[in-house]
């Protein structure tokens, strides 16, 4: 396995597989890798001959005020995450520094914008974090020229804003999302939950549970209790409740539900604990 | 020579000419051709196996308030442009409609934003206008995967945050700029020349004058007298000055220079004659 730390050997790398006609499968990372990206890493292996995984903790996505610590604390692990990633055999690892990246202002001049789509649900708590997730993502499919990229279903919106700049802007690949990976407590696998106590912790379980029982609702034919579950998250101890929101699973607009599911949509919801904030979200199918 | 009016059809077209590696050559274009458009496409006839010229009066950089009519009114001669080109030996044509390149609302999500360097000059009197450049420019990078992209020097601006684009978001592919191509009389080359009566083409000619002069003035080492430029474009009958500025070769940043050049510049400029904006510019060399 190469680990290229610029865009020359990954390109001196990638170049030869390309003129021989071999699939190539990206897994963008912020690195601190865990089973859900393991299993990314999986079905990238299982679809392409070549898999690329990518390390880059991207500033541009913590650009906006206040994320400067959370940019800070990301939790950065390289050896830990090549072996691991070595492990689930991958091929090549491109893991830049910021100015490998961005150049020596650690800035680009050109942004790729997201607009309204990357303003709500965590775009509101996170002005700019989808346009620095954007950016990135398109820097990265230019660099490697993947068939196929992967991406955790766990950051619904992340895959929806991806979707669309891949079909806004043409780029000449697959988007493949793959299913949220729960430990077996319910929490959704995430890096950021390395910086949980064990208290802390337990008072997230109750985002997953709330998630289970309005999935439990919608598959019984029970009509959804939206504010039932902010009542219960706002109620629950240690957690502040940032938002829960029912959406069209498609195109992420807000959906309100009087009878049952007409169409499929998703739960997504964002809670903090303690200093860190942590995202979850379910699928609920019309039955 | 293929007119492909579809992604598909020029995906179909493309794709085998890409698996047996033939190196690629763009040349987007809106159309209505000249012999500017014909020296663009002679080089990149001369540099690349495959030519591709795509066709699209692309409507996300006239967005701004009052370009609605320059945008109907702008030139559309498919006809006549497939000749032209087929005669200067060009494999592939591409010319989508709206719908075709946007989907059926018209306007994508996601847009490339140029930020600051978008804002000035042309980018102070068109809002907007390079960002639907450099949005509609990633698509057609996208599409086509040139090797090579070619762009006329004229439009200097535009070269500049082309290069910008694919330097930011690591596009593949070498940006190639093309000298202005300018009539016996000295107007450089445009569509929008078309639409200049007799009387209107005389009094254009002054734009090119006071560039000449300008650049005999640097290279015969005089003080750039670019006060006095201004003034000679504000007391020209039947011109209206929008803008004449000396700016940095690279970065398009405003420059002052009170002994002699120190470095590459160009003079950026543009003019409103009768109901037609034109603009120019001229490359002044340090002696």
């Amino acid at each position: 396995m190469l680990v290229a730390r610029t865009k020359k050997e990954l390109l001196d790398a990638l170049t030869p597989l390309r003129t021989q006609g071999r699939s190539i499968g990206l897994v963008p990372t912020m690195g601190a890798l865990h089973s859900g990206h393991a299993s990314l890493v999986a079905k990238a292996r299982e679809e392409n001959e070549v898999v690329v995984t990518s390390i880059f903790v991207n500033p541009l996505q913590f650009e906006a005020l206040g994320d400067c610590d959370d940019y800070r604390n990301y939790p950065r692990q390289l050896d830990a995450d090549v072996a691991l990633l070595e492990a689930e055999g991958v091929d090549v690892v491109f893991a830049p520094d910021v100015e490998e990246m961005y150049g020596p202002t650690g800035l680009p001049m050109l942004w790729v914008r997201t607009g309204e789509m990357g303003e709500r649900l965590e775009g509101a708590s996170r002005p700019g974090h989808f346009d620095g997730v954007a950016t990135v993502v398109a820097k990265l499919f230019n660099l490697v020229r993947p068939d196929r990229a992967y991406f955790g279903q766990k950051d619904a919106q992340q895959v929806a804003v991806i979707r669309r700049l891949v079909g806004d802007l043409d780029f000449p690949l697959e988007i493949c999302a793959v299913p949220i990976i729960r430990a077996a407590d319910g929490l959704a696998e995430s890096s950021r939950n390395q910086r949980l106590s064990d208290a802390d912790r337990d008072a997230a379980l109750v985002l997953s549970r709330v998630l289970f029982d309005l999935e439990e609702r919608a598959s019984t034919g029970q009509p959804l209790d939206i504010e039932g579950a902010w009542a219960q998250l706002r109620s629950a101890e240690g957690v502040r409740l940032d938002h829960l929101e029912l959406v069209d699973a498609a195109t992420l607009e807000p959906l309100t539900v009087t009878g049952a599911l007409d169409r499929p949509a998703l739960v997504v919801a964002a809670i903090h604990v303690g200093q860190v904030r942590l995202i979850d979200n379910i699928e609920l199918l019309p039955r």
